[in-house]
């Protein structure tokens, strides 16, 4: 029988044009995130599959790739369900490893850890367009690091990055954990509804604010505590989206918010500001929940123009550590949707900057053995001095096979003939 | 309950300082074997478990980390055995995904088709020191090369990339296949014992002749068969490991052994050896097996002095691009021993040339805000001009902090006092 030649279902493979461009973007991202201080590190693709399903991961838990017991541990006809099968899974981020890689390495690393992590995640989605089951994920993250500095390193760290690769326009939102759970309490929301308020206030920009309202007006929630929340999110709009409508939404929260918040974020703002070397707007964005139940402060997201959905985010989370060592340890990372900064490349038409001059070789049918050598040996210089050489056959079809080498940038073609 | 901090068992979290060499080298491997044309390209980790179970990959196939199935597809109740809870598995060499994506994409690659993979495999070996489960490859293809030109870049690309990481005196030993039957024929043993034969024989470099000669004649063969076939070896040994062996071995097998061996691998000799650019030996190795079924024709190996064992190999595989479409194409592979030459390099105590300046800012706690915008305005100029800049906070203990900079490279230190 012959083997299924297609990629297993909802995975790809990448093909030597993408591979091109991704391979670039990886190299502008990790020149960049060097010039910060960060450092580049890597754990297993596997962890333990315990590690993963502990409520850290949120809805990405339900998506775990389970990696079978082998060997005696397998015991099939005994076994009742997963967990009795599985000892391993696959990553579904790259927070989660990292944290565990903290925990056990925190001695040999550096105080605060500025780490850079880039590698593959799988999440058993259902496969769709432009979705895939493995995907790379570009996170960096300051692990020990209290104060807003890490906010604001890894804010200039990640725009200076995207602006390398040639964006511009773009919008960071900011938020924080604890205005969103302020603003629910000043509307008068129970503590315990706070989830699903957020939920809904995450389709904002889909719905928009009256269909916001008609959702939690669905959920029963009072028309009072509504009418006040909506309120909160129309102030801020006729405040303005920066230091003014942070400034409005800590006065009208007073008593409800602690008293750093707003303090922290006109600092991040006004260093962002002062210090960026991109073209992009930092804003205040009051809807901005972020999904993770990690999050434990500021929250941040990378919209861009041309997509109408976000290409990165992250946000600070000072309680993850402990959940590993007992201790907390503060911690803040950024992620950059690396995925679709390559789908917006390509589908913009972005070639790569060609590094060296490419020449092709062709070489006749039947060319002498003892002649070739001195080909292949000629090749060698040429490398030598820097330029790529691919040595092949010639092919029947010559026309063809040199239009196919010129559309892979072998403008240079040497022909080598028997005669 | 506290969670694992430890990597899964056999896996291994990689530290900075391994990184550092680590990205190095790929950068080395990436950049020299571009030079000679070859395009890097990518599968995904997990294929089909069938195509993981074909009988390519050998011993391997004991070693698959299988990956359940999900949702209502995983029938836990009815499974009988592995097969009906499986359906992907994690990839345990390059190969057979290089195979199956060309096989899949053949109409968008050019031809011949030069790949570059570097990736991870993944294999449930038992856990032992220096030996992971999880571990990188970087393989070079030639698919659609049908004469030695595909051995002699292979070669000529390798040996170049392991002399730019600084390596030197290593060897390429190189056999043939039909070389390895054609002494096992003319010896008299009947072909179904090759594959016991030549398991033997792969033992020689650790129990030498006397070794294989008394394994063999456990194994019940004739006493004139292991005769022979030691005379064999003793032959190319008198006759020297260069050309002169091969000319003696392919006299002495005349009638056995195809005619177009010796002037191929000739041919592969005379040319690596006027356009090498690295200090190295190319042997002819009658001894050397390769233990994957799959090659087809020309076997090698890189065996370093430091090293007792191999640190790469490959050889020609013309049979397996058919077992995924029906019709055959000439492939041939070198694969370099990643996890080994990063071993190598770090007891060696190689450490990454720098490339840039790299300074630090210590900030001390309590500076204030305002003042703070102006650090990190500056620490941008500075990274826009090319140095590394890391901004941190002061720690208590400044001593220490300083040290600790400074191993990592940071010999620049520059202080911001609240006055």
């Amino acid at each position: 029988m012959a083997l299924s030649k297609k990629p297993v279902n909802g995975m790809k493979d990448i093909l030597p044009e993408e591979m091109q461009i991704r391979d670039y973007v990886q190299q502008v991202i990790k020149e960049t995130y060097r010039n910060f201080g960060f450092t580049q590190i890597e754990t297993p693709c596997m962890e333990n599959i315990a590690n993963l399903s502990s409520k850290q991961g949120g809805e990405n838990e339900k998506l775990i790739f389970k990696v079978m017991k082998r060997g005696e541990k397998l015991k099939i006809a005994e076994a009742k369900d997963e967990t009795d099968l599985v000892d391993f899974g696959m990553r579904y981020d790259l927070t989660v490893p990292l944290v565990r890689y903290y925990s056990n390495n925190a001695n040999d690393l550096p105080s605060p850890f500025k780490a850079l992590q880039m590698g593959n995640v799988w999440r058993a989605d259902r496969p769709q367009r432009g979705r895939y089951r493995q995907f790379m994920q570009c996170d960096i993250d300051i692990i020990g690091e209290p104060s807003n500095l890490a906010e604001i390193e890894l804010i200039l760290a990640t725009t200076t990055t995207i602006g390398k690769l040639g964006f511009k326009n773009f919008e960071i939102r900011i938020n924080e954990r604890r205005i969103l759970k302020a603003m629910a309490a000043y509307s008068g929301f129970a503590e315990e509804d706070y989830d699903t308020v957020f939920i809904i206030l995450d389709k904002m920009d889909k719905i928009g604010l009256d269909g916001v309202a008609e959702e939690l007006a669905k959920e029963g929630y009072a028309k009072e505590s509504i009418d006040k929340y909506l309120g909160l999110f129309k102030g801020v709009e006729e405040a303005g989206n920066g230091i003014d409508g942070i400034c409005y939404i800590a006065k009208t929260l007073e008593g409800f918010l602690e008293e750093d918040v707003e303090k922290n974020l006109l600092e991040i703002i006004n260093s962002v500001n002062a210090a960026k070397q991109a073209d992009f707007k930092l804003v205040f964005d009051p809807t901005l929940v972020r999904g993770m139940s990690y999050y434990t402060g500021t929250i941040f997201e990378i919209a861009m123009p041309e997509l109408g959905a976000a290409c990165g985010g992250g946000g600070r989370y000072d309680k993850m550590v402990g959940k590993f060592t007992g201790q907390d340890v503060p911690a803040c990372g950024f992620s950059i949707g690396f995925e679709r900064i390559v789908l917006l490349l390509m589908e913009s038409g972005f070639t790569v900057p060609m590094q060296r001059p490419k020449v092709a070789y062709l070489i006749e049918k039947g060319y002498p053995a003892d002649k070739l050598v001195d080909v292949i040996a000629k090749a060698q210089e040429e490398r030598q001095a820097g330029k790529q050489v691919l040595v092949v056959r010639m092919n029947k079809n010559k026309k063809f096979q040199k239009e196919k080498l010129a559309a892979e940038g072998y403008k240079d073609i040497v022909e080598f003939f028997n005669n």
